[in-house]
């Protein structure tokens, strides 16, 4: 499991959300409050979009909380759009390649949760990843597979409706040959304009997603950023969000459905 | 393109061969006198076998010159079989998990070459490993996907044979999507008791691949770690050897024969 | 605040303390029970004795949880007597060259806890490094500091001695100009034939520190390895034990009283 | 020796400087034309000027034609002034703390050279540097300790001047305790408005040192970035330059005569 924020709005030093808040992002690395994970210290990564037309990614595999080059970044850097993670490896290596978020073409995308039997399905969800997107894998995390075969599904005509089939082949091919919980997704991606965020999970258990639309801006995170504020929505399970200037759109996010649409692979 | 060497005979500390000769292994990693990179300087790797029955790998992604910790451990580790990898990058990342030497079971394997338009063929090569071998698929490179084929193709009871059929159906499938120059191969494996060597190539240029009787063991190197001594042979193309003790065993290596009798994947 | 352990007596597997025990090194550097960090992981070190006069050392920046190379060593090194450390900055940068052990010569020696306003006395420490030394000052830790001012107040004939001058020093001059706590002390030093642990503090906070004799060697832990064993002893604050053979012997560590004699510097 | 650039003037992307000229910074970190090391590749640095009052920087310890994010990083940050460098070690450890550029309130620092005998005279060094000043020496450079005792002599008031005087007692000190070549000498500094360079050698052996002049800013750069334009300007050794807009002023920089007239430390 991770932890994750992303922002959309005016323009914001990415250090504002990700050291000073109450219960920040580098704070979330070191002691989670939500989730069986407390600790998120197996690499980190941000995305941010800039004046070119593709994302910035910064990432490693040191702990948020002790990565000088980080802290200089995430304090000289603006932007009106950005993405931030902080992993804990469900068992894949910790390693540059493996930390989110992932990027193709203006694309950035990243995830908490998993994939049931990872290392059993791994080599079937490779093969699932559209031919001319595989120079694209760089690691060995289901993550990044989802966010490539949500491509193949058309995540650039449909964000959202990509993603949901993109999770229902991916549960299939788990509940066939994985093993339980099947799949747990919290994520969130990005074309640049709009940030999307969905959850979704097999079991009871999909992991926290919330939301709190500021004067400024709409934060999407893991967990609020600060404890006392009822400003924070919770995303329900099976609901994917858009953001669309200063409003969040909320949509249905049913993987089982599109499943049962599904073209066969 | 990449320097490697292997030692089996007597125990020896490892920075005898890799620090302290004319032309050791650290020296190739500036200035590599044989073939067109003279600097491979995006990670290394070591492998020993100790008491263990699995060989230790030592393996990071700093130029081998400056990383403290591969001084420290090449000075204090013998081995009485160990081999020992610089690595030039033909085009994937930097990332510790595609650092050679690579080791399954009590095998370990690290190659100089490349396969044509690898990244027009990696998503057929992650297909042709062997399902249960495929959780120990942990970087891109073509490099460990052969190593992985191999063992698929019996590499337990057929080092020199297996590696060739693996070889044959990797050059097969460059033939068919890749880019020339198809297959250029010259790698070392070893078991923990034998160190094979094959050099082999689809053109004229099989990189270059030598080896020294001592007296007290075998050293197989990419290029000869002294200059002046007339000691080094150079192994032929389409040939592959064995140690057995302080033996060296000769045998023909030709994938493009496997390839014709090859099973159909 | 950091956590530490050391074996010495017969050969022995790194990893069966680092990692194989029920609050094994690694678990501490996630989970501390003892002590106000419960997260080590701000790098690690292992140093161990083998049959070269000087010990090696391997360290690194990243957490001992995640590093694949700690894991491989640990599981291949055996040895008669090791030092093992995770850390925690408490200021200074996350580098390798601040990882414990620090070594000179055939000594080796960690370290968990603090000089009080270290960043005001750090010049004046670095001044009282004997100058043919200075050139294995490679960080900027008061530890390692403290080392080598050990080295200069004759560690090689008074083991124990020289370290209580050296600490008497030290806590005189954070007294002087540095901040409260002064100095909390409990580390761990070898030649390679013998242990030797210390425990002390300016005030009633010694960091914890515990030895266990086992019927093949003696362990000296930051903390117990298993909780409910009553083998474990507790170094009393004041007191520095010294291995000898399969006996422990206690000494009064004192520095206080080797500052009133110590010769001006 | 080093390699390095600086950029003031109209917003420029990095990359355009030190990915995509013909003798780019990236390349020369690989093969320098100029000067006795032609690789450099001991880790890498970059400081740029944005809104913020300090400079941000990325430095890190993979040569720089490997690094995945000094790729991204370079590609997306656009700045009026920026410091790039690309390092090859002259003994000091390769790490982070030891990569140019280095920073202070408003500074940054990065030098091509070295003081003879470091080693020798680093203790020596280290106290040169203002008390109040030490606490952001992080790391064993003599060319970090030039920075900070520069800034002791005034370099907020008198940026050449400072740096002459510091320079002087750098080469007295080399002169009485260290070894030849006492002092090599090529930098660049700024303050966010200006770029101030200078070049100096105890002996004929200056670091080479170039500017450009071109419509939109001034480059500064060991060595011409494409070979066959005439515009080039090499500076002489016992010369500084500092941009003011977009004129170069020349200055005198003799150390040997600041020497003369320096206070005694």
């Amino acid at each position: 499991m991770c932890r994750f924020l992303a922002w959309v709005g005016e323009q914001r030093y990415l250090d504002e959300l990700i050291q000073e808040q109450e219960q920040s992002l580098v704070i979330q690395s070191r002691n989670a409050l939500i989730g069986k994970t407390p600790i998120n210290a197996d690499g980190f990564g941000l995305a941010w979009y800039s004046d070119r037309g593709t994302p910035c990614f910064y990432k490693d595999t040191h702990p948020a909380w002790s990565d000088a080059n980080l802290k200089q970044l995430a304090h000289h850097t603006r932007s009106r759009l950005f993405l931030a993670h902080v992993r804990a490896s469900t068992g894949t290596a910790t390693s540059r390649n493996n930390c989110h978020p992932f990027g193709f073409d203006k694309w950035s995308f990243m995830h908490n949760g998993q994939a049931g039997g990872h290392d059993r399905i791994r080599q079937a969800l490779d093969a699932m990843i559209p031919a001319q997107l595989y120079g694209y894998r760089m690691g060995a995390t289901e993550s990044e597979a989802i966010f490539l075969i949500a491509h193949g599904e058309g995540l650039n005509t449909d964000p959202i409706g990509a993603m949901e089939r993109a999770i229902g082949r991916v549960e299939t091919l788990s509940r066939q040959s994985g093993a339980l919980p099947y799949l747990r997704f919290a994520a969130c991606w990005s074309d640049g304009k709009r940030v999307f965020a969905a959850r979704y999970a097999s079991d009871r258990y999909a992991p926290s997603l919330h939301y709190r639309v500021c004067k400024d801006g709409i934060i999407i995170s893991s967990e609020p950023l600060d404890v006392d504020n009822d400003d924070w929505v919770e995303i329900k399970p099976n609901t994917a969000i858009e953001t669309e200037g200063s409003s969040v759109l909320v949509h249905a996010f049913d993987p089982s459905m599109a499943r049962n649409q599904e073209k066969v692979a």
